[in-house]
């Protein structure tokens, strides 16, 4: 192999790893690939690779032989420690300048540590999210980069190439930000892909319980809801799911165990909501919904002693599959509204300066939650880049009061028939508390008074004032220090 | 002062640990006391704790060196690095076998910490949950105390003294588990009391919704509730706050501003559960209403721009109550039945022998959650020590099979009002979810193999054993290995 040849090296040839690398190749780069299992190199150049430029490495030191100046190295390994130890690995054949780039699901706090230490050593870390799935990576991802800024030069050009497009070619990916900005952004956008999920599993749900739809009118409902507002992979994907057959000829999706599994980002959304005291509510919702699915033999059980109500079919067909996609639709802007909300709270936190519009362009392709929808929060950015929250937004907020009847008649059918929607549920909720200019709170504040002295503010004095009653003329003088709840 | 004269030493003046130090005086134990900021120790001594026995210190010293041997000292200081810092002053002092008792709200890990280093030095740490207010600790609180076992026979007789007792005398204390168990519990009593009081909340506000209820007429609903089934502190005071008039002779509660507060104890649960994957998804929502709640102004503007549905008041005013009284019963149900998942797969995780009937008795009585119907879980305990889940036991699916139907009418009422009912409608989705034998997760399983060949099971085969379909007939022969979402 000719030293100094390529423009990149990939570590990691799963399956991410490999589209990204003939991904690449296609758009003109030359690839040095490297894996731990070092078989699987030679497998993936007799195999896939064949007759691509890519160059196969058998050991580190002839990855990085193999790399122009300065080095380009991107891991798609497993996030977690494997990213360190490759790193470890890498340290001592780099020089001052070159760069490391991590394209796995790190966590964001990781990739602010390895973004700082490694600048220490000069050399130079970028954390970035990828999301398309196998044929994203393959033929046009969304990239979301973040870390070290003097490091975006020198994948810039790699990157949106290899990046989707939107119908203008704008490329799908662009600088998020600082440190751990940009596996933070990937973090967000794994949340609402858990909420885009959930979401459709209830309509699903909904329409199954309501009419008794067969998977092949399933698969006709869904390519009609692709079509319209709700046009997006996730919905494309649902539709010819429906459509699969099993080899006895039987429907694929009737095949499969409802027992959802995950891998830690939504969850990690949700708990960096929590620390935040951001309500993203259903983001949360989804993630615990795929909990309680992975309880399966307990359902099982439970069904047997828990009854449900006895229920009759949906009355008017049209209607009522109209009710469910508007359910989902509006379900959908709340779910996003929160996601934005929480990438606020996360850029005042972190000191990250997010463009929020831009944040939208770059999930409006390539990703598993892209859709036409996407172009719409990109609008109301553009048309106001101060936007407090997305529901504020004209086009959301004539949607939401619109549609809001058709949401909450699909919520009272789900509730009439039985049929768990926690996360169209929460929406709603999230809907009428966030619309709602006085919450039962005042209530829980006297609670939180009465039994802890916490005290409390008055609807007739400024914010920031507080206030203690002795409510049951006993208890003493001293308001709450220690005590909190 | 006198030389080793005391039984204990208390650290920490606020208002808990006043209370504590007045309720150990009353059962006899002599304590000396000491507070950081000097002076507050003779206010203390020359105001609330006239006349008593209690001594105070004006160094940790003298506070030591009043104390007995093996010496007690309770700690009632902020949670956080506060406790670390006290613990720090107190070593020097302190002698082998000496007890270190933290009362505050300090996060189980810390406890783990701190009952291992302490171990290591001789001196016996225990982590106490303490709940029960002002008045609790005055009169009798709940103590949930874990940490170093050596050192429960030192403090078993002070802590079951000054405990609240139930009907037949039992202590609403016991030992609880090694390391941070206490503070866990403590953890998950804090978390239940939040679920609680957004329920309350809830019905509240749909009460207000649906019959205009004034606060004499509401407290007179509460204080009805608070006869049956729903006999509880929280209800109790609900009721009371509901008759509280100010200075003007309007009530009180109407002038509180509806933006509640939390401190940490409910945010740390949700996110224990998020890590453990189990889905408590009522103090989520618990959690999540209170930052919503917080969110007044951005509230007050959205409410000019987003729109609710019109409705007139509930038909029959004394179905309705009852609706909402069973509503708030059953999504009771479902909150604990979610704590006690949370509590069992955390005993696994730490390797805890939780007491869960155990658990119910302690916080039967003294602290924020004490109510009837603990003892109902107390009974279900009793009755199957080894039941999986409290829905399984017999009173609880009897009520729930019996009752969902006015649950079901009262979250229909909110969602026709615009009545936002995070809790009722988390608690309902729960509830369906669980008792459903094919929840659609199996279609998400079929989106995740399809875009990111995650693999699934299936319904005909074992489990453990995994499939992947090429759902396009295009892609690779490679599973997914590092792209995990």
């Amino acid at each position: 192999m000719q030293k100094e040849s390529c423009d990149i090296g990939l570590i990691g040839l799963a399956v991410m790893g490999q589209n990204l690398v003939l991904n690449m190749n296609d758009h003109g780069y030359r690839v040095a690939v490297f894996n731990r299992t070092v078989s699987k190199v030679d497998d993936f150049i007799q195999n896939e690779a064949a007759g691509t430029q890519v160059v196969g490495a058998h050991s580190i030191e002839e990855l990085v032989a193999a790399l122009k100046r300065p080095r380009r190295v991107m891991l798609m390994v497993k996030a977690g420690e494997t990213v360190d130890q490759m790193i470890e690995h890498l340290l001592p054949h780099l020089e001052k300048g070159d760069i490391i780039i991590d394209g796995g699901n790190s966590h964001f706090p990781d990739t602010n540590r390895r973004t700082k230490d490694l600048a220490e050593k000069g050399i130079l870390f970028i954390g970035t999210g990828v999301s398309g799935g196998e044929e994203g990576a393959r033929f046009g991802p969304s990239i979301m980069p973040g870390g070290n800024p003097a490091a975006w030069p020198h994948v810039k050009e790699i990157f949106q190439s290899i990046a989707a497009k939107v119908e203008d070619g704008s490329p799908c990916c662009d600088w998020v930000g600082e440190n751990g900005a940009g596996h933070y952004v990937k973090m967000i956008h794994n949340g609402i892909e858990y909420g885009d999920m959930q979401l459709i599993c209830e309509a699903y749900d909904l329409l199954r319980a309501g009419l008794g739809l067969s998977a092949d009118e399933l698969h006709e409902v869904f390519a009609e809801w692709n079509k319209g507002e709700l046009d997006s992979y996730l919905i494309e994907i649902t539709s010819e799911i429906f459509a699969k057959r099993d080899e006895d000829g039987a429907p694929m999706v009737d095949k499969i165990l409802d027992a959802a599994g995950q891998k830690g980002t939504g969850k990690w959304t949700g708990v960096n909501s929590l620390e935040l005291g951001v309500p993203v509510t259903l983001i949360g919702e989804a993630v615990y919904a795929r909990c309680l699915s992975a309880m399966k033999d307990e359902r099982v059980a439970a069904s047997k002693i828990l009854t449900g109500p006895k229920h009759s079919a949906a009355q008017d067909r049209a209607e009522f599959i109209e009710d469910v996609r508007r359910a989902l639709y509006c379900s959908k802007m709340i779910s996003y509204a929160q996601g934005y909300m929480l990438m606020r709270e996360a850029a005042k936190d972190q000191g990250w300066k997010l463009n929020f519009g831009g944040i939208a362009l770059m999930w409006r392709g390539g990703c598993i939650i892209r859709s036409r929808f996407l172009g719409k929060i990109k609008e109301a950015f553009d048309k106001n880049p101060q936007l407090t929250n997305l529901l504020l937004d004209d086009f959301f907020s004539r949607t939401l009061n619109e549609y809001q009847a058709s949401w909450r008649r699909a919520i009272i059918k789900a509730i009439e028939y039985g049929v768990p929607t926690p996360a169209f549920s929460t929406a709603l909720s999230f809907f009428d508390g966030y619309r709602a200019e006085r919450l039962p709170a005042n209530l829980l504040q006297a609670q939180r008074d009465f039994f802890g002295a916490h005290t409390y503010e008055r609807v007739d004095k400024p914010r920031g004032e507080f206030f203690h009653t002795n409510w049951t003329g006993r208890g003493g003088r001293v308001s709450s220090g220690t005590y909190n709840v």
